[in-house]
């Protein structure tokens, strides 16, 4: 089939690899703002044409948008108006507005709302990898609002790419997406910006960061075009969740404070016991 | 030559493998307050022998300290008293205060103060890897009070597994510890609590989590019983370093209140400034 991806960046362009390897699109369009990620995207073979986004939607079966958040919800009310029996689907790290945004349209059964649970701290047509979602989760979200054949497209693509499938309401999601993923972006940039603030010494950093220092802060390159519409579009749950962590923190601080070794082991065996859900 | 090794897990396990396969030991006599952890190490093939303290000081060129930065502090002044000419090196997370404990002893020369960057989540001799310090940077703190056979014969160990070494005054080291290690563990230990707390469907966040969740909160998994006095020992840098960080994250928790987008975005684009450092 002819698949159209909006959006070639890690997202779109590794999906594009991976329809491609599996046989799943024998024809893939991309359509991207940025000239420059369509011509990478050419050269690099993740897309075979570009063309204006009318003729795309016309030529495809299925149209796929690895747009930020903010140009989802701009662009999903424009193409659900110009499809007919295409099948629409996103990629998008929250669900609950672009819900909304096309509930009651008449071409709703044609839209699956998913969040693949993958992703790198890099972004652009050059960040796409091959065999990215292999093995991870992915969410369907409102799958009764789906017409069946279009949601069978989509279950049976994600299941050929080697993912495993997650059903949920939005609602659920931006909640569940916010304390697995959402808040370690928040803990991270504020790393960053904890180091960079005070060790006036970079060349210390540097010499002497290991793998510890590096993993926790490495969701810190992560590019602020896709997290700030994240957090303006999850706001309520990010807060909270935030809330509970600077409250956590300060739990930490005060054992510090007051010499409270005996708290701070509790604390760290309780935290020992995330090793139950991931090995 | 025959090297003691006080301590035998994560860190003095790695170090046996390593002497062993670049021949710079050819007997390694392993001492453990676990007895079982010293079974494991015979068993595994990472120690040689085990024999009392005493009797394995004086058969040993080089005795190694891997313990708990606590133990370290309880056995070095015994350790010290019991060595002729032997020279003995540890490899504890903060520095500042074994200085003062072995500061003026007779033998101090026969001292080298070290700290290997690496480390992983895990514990205990079963959790040993090969080849786990090349290309990896170790610190030795206040090189001039050492004997200059004796730091040399630890300076070249060193090189000889792949490191590179960077000298510091054991003040700096603790300082830019807490930035670059002990911080990360706080972050990941607070963001494990935050989640088990307030995430109440467990199968949520083992289905869903991905690499980013995974990378932020793995730390979490580390060992009371090595950290806790590690930030006892660094409690006043440690101190600092979280205060900044709780008052990072209450910025990007101000803008979310505040819906400031724009300052959002500033600080997002700050916290990339961490790619300028780490690749």
């Amino acid at each position: 089939m002819t698949v159209t991806i909006i959006g070639i960046g890690l997202i779109g362009g590794s999906l594009a690899l991976a329809l491609k390897e599996k046989g799943l699109a024998d024809h893939i369009i991309g359509i991207d703002n940025d000239k420059q990620h369509v011509q990478t995207a050419l050269q690099m073979g993740l897309i075979d044409e570009h063309c204006p986004l009318e003729e795309a939607i016309q030529k495809s079966s299925l149209i796929v948008l690895a747009v930020p958040v903010d140009a989802l919800i701009a662009l999903i009310p424009e193409i659900m108006n110009r499809i007919d029996k295409q099948v629409v689907m996103d990629a998008g790290s929250t669900k609950e507005l672009v819900m909304k945004k096309i509930e009651g349209h008449p071409k709703r059964g044609r839209f699956v709302a998913t969040h693949p649970m993958w992703g790198t701290e890099y972004s652009g047509p050059q960040a796409a990898v091959r065999g990215a979602f292999v093995n991870k989760a992915v969410v369907i979200c409102n799958k009764e609002e789906s017409d069946e054949d279009a949601l069978q497209l989509v279950t049976r693509l994600y299941q050929q790419l080697g993912m495993h499938l997650v059903y949920m309401e939005a609602q659920a999601h931006d909640l569940h997406a916010a304390y697995v993923s959402h808040i370690s972006h928040i803990t991270s940039f504020a790393l960053a910006n904890t180091v960079l603030e005070k060790e006036k010494e970079e060349d210390a950093i540097f010499e002497l960061a290991s793998g510890g220092f590096e993993s926790t802060v490495r969701l810190a390159k992560s590019n602020p075009a896709m997290w700030v519409p994240v957090f303006q579009q999850n706001r309520e749950n990010v807060l909270d969740v935030l809330n509970e962590h600077i409250s956590q923190l300060r739990k930490f601080k005060s054992c510090l404070e007051k010499e409270n070794w005996v708290y701070l082991k509790e604390l760290i065996e309780k935290a020992n016991g995330i090793r139950r859900i991931l090995k």
